[in-house]
């Protein structure tokens, strides 16, 4: 892991058994909460892909918001949010996916992507990799292209990069 | 209303009838999807509050993310959510509070705010009010004072700023 790894990981707060037994849950409010491990944090993470001229990114709500809204700005970029179902109020598009405890849903709006523009996509952590996949295969229906992933931490251990080979993956924080 | 409230206007959608017959609903993702809105919105926003050493800035889930966030970096502060029940892992409070179609709760970690701490509240949208002065009520029982409120649309027909008297309120596009 890069120093700038090394530094930002002591502002995730490990809460053990959350939300169920076994699950160690990672929090990155106090990562947010501090100014300049919030920025080292946006700054490394944009810079990651300033080489691949993204055109928009993505967050998935909601913790993606708060990631993928700073790390737009700073590629010069608008950014466009996935939510949750029923929270968009115009025309847009659907998927569903599974998770470990059941099925999910996510939304798009239909003109938040255009056919041919590079995205990147963004969020707080990757773990099993099945929201991003999600969120990739919605934004590839609508004609865009998925250039990359971006997350501020990576558990490991849940093998999340298996899942999305087809893509550029990149994190600051990898935890074992 | 200034000239960077009549150009960020154009990149408001009006959805009629939505989410009830009668109501308007002002949709901010076409400007956070165009980059040089959406910087022009964070820059203008930040700027209004530039000269009051704010110590963090607080937003409220979930669009509250995506312009909180961004404006947090703006002024070189932290980054502090305010979440919908259930979805923050560690100690929190919460509070209660009263909209037209019922009762509403919002959380905070219990280190989020420190006493003393000069604070900045922000949203992509005043309507009436409750969800800021909820908000502000939470950060001052924390001890934190409450220097300021910022949104990029204020609906002045729903006389929100009635119920945020006690507070610096500023807004970029004002809809009459």
């Amino acid at each position: 892991m890069s120093d700038l790894g090394a530094y930002l990981r002591r502002y995730i707060r490990d809460i053990p058994d959350y939300p169920t037994k076994g699950v160690v849950f990672r929090d990155l409010t106090p990562l947010f909460k501090d100014a300049t491990a919030f920025r080292s944090a946006i700054d490394g993470l944009s810079g990651r892909f300033r080489d691949l001229k993204i055109d928009a990114v993505v967050g998935v709500e909601a913790r993606g918001f708060i990631v993928g809204a700073p790390v737009a700005l700073a590629l010069g970029t608008g950014f466009v949010p996935i939510r949750k179902p029923g929270k968009l109020p115009w025309r847009k598009r659907s998927t569903s996916y599974k998770l470990e405890y059941g099925v999910e849903s996510m939304e798009i709006h239909e003109d938040a992507i255009s056919s041919g523009q590079k995205v990147l996509l963004v969020d707080d952590l990757l773990a099993t990799g099945g929201t991003a996949r999600a969120a990739a295969k919605l934004i590839e229906e609508m004609g865009g292209t998925v250039l990359g992933m971006g997350f501020i931490v990576e558990l490991v251990y849940l093998k999340g990069r298996d899942m999305l080979r087809d893509y550029r993956v990149e994190s600051l924080v990898r935890i074992e």
